[in-house]
Parts: C-alpha cells; sequence; structure tokens
C-alpha cells in the first residue's frame, strides 16, 4: 500500500449498517463518488479510502479507523483538514477522534519551530512551569491595555497575551496596541530586571497578519497569538514557516469540541506550527474533562518524526487557588494562563496578585505528589 | 445604544438557570472576563454584550438574541464569526441559529461582487435555472480532469467546478489542471457555440490564492470555488474584495452543521462574498431537512442594505431524476449541481447525460407549479 495517513472516527450506527457506514465514510472522504463509476484501477488502489478497523464502542457508536492516501493532501494543513473531516462535519453521526501521519507525510509539515525550548528560553525558566496573563476586556483603548499590561509585567509573568477579542478595531487598532504594550514591557524590564514577553492577538488574512508580525518584530516582539479555526490552518502554518524566529500560541476559538475531538485539533495546530496550545481547562467554565485535557497535552508533547513538542497552556475561568493542583496535573512543561481572576484586583494590586501567581507557580515542588 | 448586531443563539438550560446561562453568554461573546471587575463606564455600556430575548422552546432549549456591538467586529469577517461563536463553540449547549448585521456594519462587509446577475450573464440565460457539474475524482491527472470537464462542456452544463478535494497534489498541480480545463472549454465552444465555465477549487492561504486566481483570469476563467471554513471567511473576504470580477462559489466543507445552523453560515458567505453558496440538497446523502434547506436559500436571496443576492446551489447525491422537484422547491434563481451520478454514466455517455441533465433544467415549466 502507497502511504496513508490514519483518520480516528466515531461513528454512530447500528450494529448491521456499521461496515456500509464505515465504508460510505472512506469514500466520502477521499474520491465523494460512486466507487463503482471510478474507473481508473489506480485510483481505486491508491486514493479511495479504505476502511482499517471497525470496533464497537457498545453505546451505539464504533470506533472506524479510515486510511487515507498521503497523495491526496500534498503538504497543505487546509487540505489535510478538508480530508480528515470536510464533508463529514455536515454529518451529525461521526466525530473526529483523531489522526496519525505517517513519517513522510509528517515530514512535510514544520510543526513548531520554537516549540517548548524557545518559550523557556524566552521566559529564562529551565525547569519550572510558564505563566501567562491576558489583556481585557475589548472596548479599551491601546493605551490603557498597556498599562494592565505594564502591571502585569511588573508582577513578573512570563507572557501577556491580547485576550482573543482583541483585533484591529478603532478603539484599539493592532499598530498602535502592539508598540504600546511593547514599550510597557520595557518600561517594566527596566524596573524588575526581567523581560516579561507580550503576544499580540492576529486577526484578518494572511497577507494582513504577516504584516502585523512585522509591525510586531520591529517592536522587539517574538510571540504573537493566532486563532487557526478563524485564520484557516494554513494561514498559520504559512505564517509560522514564513517567521521561524516567532514563536506561535494558538487559540482554541471556533474549535468546538463537540465534533473534532479537542486531542486531534491539539494535535493539528502543533503540526502547524503552534509553539503553545491555548485550551480550557477542567474544571473552569467549559466542559472539558480531565481525561480531554491529558489528552490533548499528550497530543502536544508526544515525540515523533523530530517535530518539536509545543506547550500546553490551560486556560479558562481558572484561579489563583488552583495552582498547585494544576501543576501536578500537567507538570512543568506547561504555561498556566489566569486572566480574569488577576484582572478583578483592583488596579492598584494588580503587579502585587500577578507576583503571587508568579511566584506560587516558581515555588510549586513537582517532588511532593511525586 | 450605540450600533449593535443581533446573534441568535439556542442554548440548553435548565428554566430557573437560563437567566443566569444567557448573561454569561452574552460576557463570554463579547468582555469574556467578570464584569464586576471592568471599571469603565462606557466599556459596560457600549461593549458587554446584552441578553435582548429569552423565549423558551419547550424542549428543554431556548431561543436567546444577544446584542453585540458593532465596534468589536470592526471590518473583519473573522472577527465577526469569533465574536458570534468563537468561545461558545467550546461549549456543548449552544447553538448559532442566526445573525443580523445593523445597516452600518452591513455597509462594511461587500458581500457578493457578482451575485445572481453575473452568474446569469456568464450562463446567457435569464431565466431558467443554472446547471453546474463537477469534476471527480480525485487521483486523476489534470489530463483526465480536462477530459471530463470535455465532455460535461459538450453536454452543455453552465458550470464545471472541481470536486472540494482538488487541491494542489502533486498528480494534478493547480497550475496544469486550471489551465486544460480552461483549454478544454474553448475546445467544446468551438463545437457547441456557448462558453461553460469552469471553476477551480482554490487552497493554501490568501497569498497562494491570490496567485491561483491569477493564473486562473490568464486563462479566461472568472469563476473560482474557494471553502470558507478551511481557507478562512477573512480570506474569502479579501479576495472577494481585491477581485471583484470573478465570482466565488462557496464550499461548505468543515461547516459543520450541528453547531451553527447552515443558514447562518450561508449568509456569512454571502457577506464576505460569495456569489453562489454550495449545500447539501435535502433527500440526499447529508441530513438537511426541507426547511433548513429553505432558510439557507432564504439567507441568501433575502434583500437587505444593498448586498447582492447570492445563488443557492443546492448539492450532494442528487440525480436527474429529481431536477423537475428539486426546480420547484427552489424556483429558478438557482444552480443545480449534479456530479456523481452524471459521472456514473459510461464515458461515451457522459456528454449526453450531462445534456439531459441541462435540457431538464431548461425545459422545465415553473409554471406547473405555480
Amino acid at each position: 500500500m502507497n502511504s496513508r495517513l490514519i483518520a480516528n472516527y466515531r461513528v454512530r450506527a447500528e450494529a448491521n449498517a456499521i461496515e456500509e457506514r464505515a465504508r460510505g465514510l472512506a469514500v466520502e472522504q477521499s474520491v465523494e463518488m460512486p466507487v463503482s463509476a471510478i474507473r481508473e484501477a489506480a485510483i481505486i488502489e491508491e486514493i479511495v479510502g479504505e476502511v482499517a478497523r471497525i470496533e464497537d464502542r457498545g453505546d451505539g457508536w464504533f470506533d472506524v479507523d479510515v486510511a487515507l492516501a498521503s497523495a491526496t493532501i500534498g503538504g497543505d494543513a487546509g487540505q489535510l483538514l478538508n480530508m480528515l473531516y470536510g464533508n463529514s462535519s455536515l454529518q451529525e453521526d461521526i466525530v473526529l477522534a483523531d489522526f496519525s501521519l505517517p513519517y513522510d507525510l509528517l515530514a512535510r509539515f514544520g510543526g513548531p519551530r520554537q516549540g517548548l525550548r524557545g518559550l523557556r528560553r524566552r521566559a529564562g525558566a529551565d525547569r519550572r512551569a510558564l505563566t501567562c496573563s491576558a489583556l481585557k476586556p475589548q472596548g479599551l483603548s491601546a493605551r490603557s491595555l498597556s498599562e494592565l499590561a505594564f502591571e502585569f509585567a511588573r508582577g513578573g509573568v512570563d507572557f501577556v497575551k491580547d485576550d482573543h477579542g482583541l483585533a484591529d478595531q478603532d478603539y484599539s487598532p493592532f499598530d498602535e496596541r502592539a508598540p504600546a504594550c511593547a514599550r510597557a514591557m520595557r518600561r517594566a524590564e527596566e524596573i524588575t530586571g526581567r523581560r516579561t514577553h507580550y503576544a499580540p492577538s492576529l486577526s484578518g488574512h494572511f497577507g494582513q497578519m504577516q504584516r502585523q508580525i512585522e509591525t510586531a518584530r520591529a517592536e522587539g516582539i517574538s510571540v504573537v497569538m493566532i486563532a487557526p479555526m478563524i485564520a484557516g490552518v494554513s494561514t498559520l502554518q504559512a505564517l509560522s514557516h514564513a517567521n521561524p524566529d516567532i514563536a506561535f500560541f494558538a487559540h482554541p476559538t471556533m474549535a468546538g469540541a463537540a465534533r473534532i475531538s479537542p486531542a486531534a485539533y491539539a494535535r493539528l495546530f502543533r503540526l502547524c506550527g503552534a509553539d503553545a496550545v491555548i485550551f480550557p481547562n477542567y474544571g473552569g467554565r467549559f466542559g472539558y474533562s480531565p481525561a480531554t485535557c491529558r489528552a490533548l497535552a499528550g497530543a502536544l508533547r508526544e515525540g515523533r518524526g523530530g517535530i518539536l513538542t509545543s506547550v500546553p497552556a490551560p486556560a479558562g475561568g481558572m484561579t489563583l487557588a488552583r495552582v498547585p493542583e494544576i501543576l501536578d496535573f500537567y507538570g512543568p512543561d506547561t504555561i498556566l494562563l489566569i486572566g480574569g481572576a488577576l484582572l478583578a484586583a483592583e488596579k492598584d494590586n494588580l503587579a502585587a496578585e500577578t507576583a503571587r501567581f508568579a511566584r506560587a507557580v516558581a515555588e510549586h515542588d513537582f517532588g511532593a505528589r511525586g
């Protein structure tokens, strides 16, 4: 058999119908036409998807693995997503649970350029977990956001990212916000002696984002945030390829969990070059379970094909009190992201509250629980 | 109140919890932080989302309308999607049912540049419905695909589009496929005396797609296909803006129906410039109901704010036998798309089978059923 990737699906079906449904799925995600109407033997042999496994989960759902031809992907991330789940996303009985690429295809995707090591180097932290906070709310001016960024930096957090809702709005245009926040980082560094890294949120299409990166780089910024399911995964892929000196945080907005598993999304973002992947932590205001979070972190860290690991960045309604528990769960190769809970402090206390967060992370004893 | 758009959601909740859940949704889709921690009165007044309506649907689900500030969108389609559904896509109890924009925001989106009129002009058809077929399967060479395109054109179909799985693969690179199919259109025109329009499928990021459009234009191609949920809606928006002479077919791949209603997707694609929107017809191999299809077609045709109408293009497992019923359902301002069912004909019969399709559409009497 020629080179194939494996897509892992969950399919809802009656037991006596699953084989036909699985074959239909394999056709939908490959040639998308009646196989009987295909006249070329090579296409039937090399291109039509093949059902590699069917297993009854016992709850009306089946695990179905389909082997898809690597040749249908080329090296484009959008086309990978299209082949993995495109038309099947329109059907309600199919979930994309995960996927794995053969080495030849893996080699065509760059994966992270900076990865854990590049983020640790920026933070000046070899072993401890990393910290991050978020600038909000929408509607603040560039100046007000930069003042918040200054307080976070004074408090000693490693990264400060834009809220994913900050785009290029009139009240806070990218070209004002990014330089203002970069200046705030430099000002804070003069006081604290260490650099906090500001990650502005990119928006628009590839060309606009590339210009935003150039504006950011000119200000000494070396980390940015992107929402791959809105920008398009090919956009992340191309930006990461064109800017290997920049670290990319991937934001999960629009990566609806219900139909594509969070682990599959995380794996895709890593393939496209995300150096860190933000996701909703268990026990916050989103419904992810600890098992889902563990699988997601695993997809980012798993050693495969020489691709760098990316860093899990659990977020979403986290609090200072939970820091030890979360660190024990994820271990040190993690970025902890607390936004709203810090911002709830009075502004005069923001730096102090941030410092408590940074300290709790820095001083956590991973030995305590093993 | 300043300018607001309305997002229509369905939310699953207990009756005694819905008000709080709706407020939480309005916050998640706007400032995404505790409102109590916001100190600026202007942000609370002008930026925080407002619950405009809650209505019990009686099945454990509620209709919830949220008024979101237009200022948070700017004019970027990606940011519109982000604000409509971004983080809420991560929660399992919320569906985006539809949305409507105020006129000032509508004016910032171009909508279709060609629309129904531009597509009718290309087809040389003032009143009848339009026809389209699709080139498949994946794995065929550019040459083989162009031979199929030639047969479709000989048969007299108005448009021939690439299968959405055709990207820029080694076995059929865009730069070979598009010119080869364009030549096939010209050859067929010499025989039939009328031009069939070939719509190649774009892939990659904005820059790559723009180059593909330039290649296509140099070959006399004036219609292309794009998958906005893979390319990114901002990419479609920018391409449509930069190429007002080109008509865009939007393909629904990855526009999973379960969590965003098909009508909302269609409305978004139209806003971004899609001149025709392909979608799975009822009674085919996807689960859309007639009511869903009617709502979707309505969203494309509805007259609002001076934006051109787009053309519904029902597809997905359609057959010749169903042409009259489908035409009666959608009316003449429609593109009928039949792919696999034509390709199932022997190659020698492909042009004749296509001609039957074109004739059935051209000769349909809309008066028959009123």
